[in-house]
């Protein structure tokens, strides 16, 4: 294992992190808010600590997938473990594991939160809390391939490492290129989105935090009753943004690049707006009665579908009093997850579609022993490896889950609070159903949950097994290997 | 398809069962009960019907793995649909769907019932209700099998297709002695749980009714408390051969043959014990203190642990008033299952094994990408196809497992309710939690659910694949052809 260069990324990690910090420091300055001090210090710390670990350019570039897995699992810790710090000093979360809850849900674009009254938090400190959603939604690896160039097949690693986008590395054929393509449609869309919310007479401030909310596929708000407040323009347009963002990426990127033809044949976005659509449909038809007007009850449908689906998790209502059946949809939507590629988490619309078609392949197989058949996706034979590791990818993700149950429910709650928390934090959605519903917050978990659901939040975020790589013995005796004295 | 083949062998099938429902005669008799006369007509329009289906012979005795499903599958649905007409005909249980119900829940040794009160039946009707768990525990086809003899491989193909046991064809070289190899160790074994049973002072009938719902694993008790007002002794019989009928049956196999330290060495067996023994100390350490001593404590978390892993679905105590954490180790036993090859339901202790050493190899795999390495069981390296397949097989169980939460949710319970009601069925244990649970009966769900239910119970049962062929659209394109005279 190259030890040298995963600290030589973390140190730039770090330093990319104290330039992030400079934001909620500039707010502080136009808000007059003394909080600013403190995200300066941390600034200053995370930027000394990244110097540090940067000063000896590695000599061994040689850097392999296991290196970008630890790489990047590290990398998502040592930011959160570093973004925590403010929230910690100036007060406004005094517990630790509450503030690093906070960061991690914010970073991994969870958008599940341990406050009870958001309201009561300096504008500095909501303007961090939601920039880290917007810096997590794209991923920070991507971020530092966008600005910096590593060398010795170190950026493939870290991008096949992090998610998003499983098909990022074909978009051209250099990662920094690609990267930056990626986060300049981003940020277009970012800004755009902020436009037309403040056009729709929302407040500069909340338009920006609620655009790096959308963007991220977070769900941080700022208001204790999320989005439900807002005017109906308003809750349709993040409707459509969340929409948007849940997107496969690649998608823009064709559009980008005048391949309309291409852009509209992509077989996962088509499926991703069909499971919407009738999601919609299910959901409004059994909550029609109950908003006076068929238009309201719509628009909450829509709202509420797109934010699971795209694993946001804003809302607009409290889903939790609906129909068992409505609810079970807006469940069965948090495990599909957005679109690969996007900024959204869950199993992915694409993985889910692979899975239905190796199943009716496997029948097809039953009936037709001697036919070779290959599964088709987006008008090519998909890989038998693709295939496998979807597979692989679903069991473990369904095991993780099944034990995260488990360990919740020492907590003594309900099957639904148990089963939804879970699904909520390993997705990366927000809130789930019951005592971990909409007009609910996290606080009143227990510390040992509260680190469960820090570890899935990250184990969901980074598709499972760079954090799995991370926890595997074998992974450590390559890191600190017996008597060997010049590791690799 | 060979269409002849599988309508003859259903004709089998239909005289098997003509013969099986002379013993509720037998029983009418004995007990002077006027309902004999029902199940005397019933076996009587079973036989003839049976005798109609196999007045010709098929001359072409081609067959294959398909038509083994779908032979398999259709048998499994005859055997309800005519099993099912004396509880109507006696008027015992009225409604067509609850006494289908009742049937399926019998033969596939799931065990829910709909019955408010059991106690009201008959001893001819109790003694069919059960002895459907004893021959669906052991299949019917291997049942069939082990009397008749048939040609053209349709022996060894009705043999995959239906479970227990993916490798008892390895036992010996004739299936025929195979199967009846395998029901005469089941045959011993119920006949030694029926004398220890009423050795502790059970009276002879009930001891042969617990017998028989111990041996299939199925849970059809015959009073309303199911065994709570057993005496120790015959709760802790119970459990011990609960899980000795949840032992994959090679184990006795090899015991008969004197290979004792083969026998030993299974590692599915000793995973399955290894489970039984963690999932006891875990909810004994929950219960300790709920009745009032240790050793009852014991007897109710080992009685409920080895009823809900080997699926058969005894209960002695009233579980879902247990802490969550309890619960929820049921709740992940009832997803384990026994061990494969035996008479028990759920995913099995070798798939689930087997899933996670694929975990396993995966992260090793991260590490050494160029060390190719197999997956070890039982000292044999697995075949590939065998890992896919069990991949294949648990993404599908997952799959159906959420459609049908999805479709029961349309009921409105809580979600407990829903989830376990499913888990209960699809792995044929009997009773779920919270409205689905030990002291409830299934009677109050709808006509429709009740149908997912079935469905459920037969493609646990099943494993799967021969029900979902049954509902493959490609498959009755090869049934009725369209344009070809001549079908194969």
């Amino acid at each position: 294992m190259n030890n040298t260069m995963i600290r030589f990324i973390l140190g730039q990690i770090l330093r990319v992190e104290a330039a992030l910090l400079l934001l909620p420091c500039v707010t502080s300055l136009i808000y007059r808010e003394a909080q600013g001090q403190m995200y300066l210090f941390v600034a200053a710390l995370c930027l000394v600590s990244g110097l540090l670990m940067t000063t000896r350019k590695p000599k061994n570039t040689v850097f392999y997938l296991k290196e970008g897995c630890v790489a990047t699992a590290l990398s998502w810790i040592f930011l959160s473990l570093f973004g925590c710090l403010p929230f910690v000093l100036t007060g406004e979360i005094p517990s630790f594991t509450d503030a690093l809850f906070e960061t991690v849900s914010g970073f991994t674009t969870t958008g599940t939160s341990i406050l009870p009254d958001i309201e009561a938090l300096s504008h500095t400190s909501l303007m961090w809390r939601s920039f880290t959603h917007w810096i997590g939604g794209m991923g920070v690896l991507v971020f530092l391939l966008a600005i910096v160039s590593l060398s010795g097949g170190s950026d493939m690693n870290l991008m096949r490492a992090e998610s998003p986008g499983p098909s990022v590395e074909k978009l051209v054929p250099k990662i920094r290129s690609s990267a930056a393509i990626l986060y300049g449609i981003y940020f277009a869309m970012t800004i755009l989105e902020m436009i037309l919310l403040a056009c729709g007479g929302m407040p500069i401030f909340e338009s920006i935090m609620l655009a790096f909310g959308t963007a991220g596929t977070g769900g941080f708000a700022i208001k204790n009753d999320s989005l439900a407040s807002a005017t109906a323009y308003q809750q349709w347009v993040i409707t459509i943004f969340m929409i948007l963002f849940g997107v496969n990426f690649n998608a823009y990127y064709l559009i980008l690049f005048r391949k309309f033809k291409k852009a509209i044949r992509m077989e996962e976005v088509r499926y991703y707006l069909m499971i919407i659509t009738v999601s919609i449909l299910i959901v409004f038809l059994h909550i029609r009665n109950i908003y006076g007007s068929i238009g309201i009850s719509l628009r909450h449908a829509a709202f509420q579908v797109a934010s699971i689906i795209t694993t946001t998790g804003f809302v607009t209502t409290d889903f939790d009093a609906w129909h068992e059946n409505a609810k079970a949809v807006l469940l069965l939507l948090m495990f599909i997850g957005a679109c690969a590629g996007s900024t959204g988490g869950g199993i992915k619309v694409s993985r889910i579609v692979l899975l239905f078609k190796s199943l009716f392949k496997e029948l097809y197989n039953y009936i037709h022993p001697k036919n070779v058949r290959a599964i088709w996706f987006d008008k090519r034979p998909m890989e038998k490896s693709v295939v496998r590791s979807t597979l692989v990818y679903f069991m473990t993700f369904m095991l993780l889950f099944f034990v995260s149950v488990f360990a919740i429910t020492f907590e003594g709650y309900d099957f639904m609070t148990s089963f939804s928390s879970v699904a909520a934090t390993i997705n990366n959605i927000g809130p789930g159903m019951s005592l971990a519903g909409p007009t609910e917050n996290f606080a009143y978990f227990s510390v040992f949950s509260k680190y469960v659901f820090m570890f899935d939040m990250l184990v969901g975020r980074l598709e499972l097994f760079p954090m799995l790589i991370l926890l595997y013995p074998g992974t450590w005796k390559e890191l600190f290997p017996k008597g060997r004295s010049n590791p690799r």
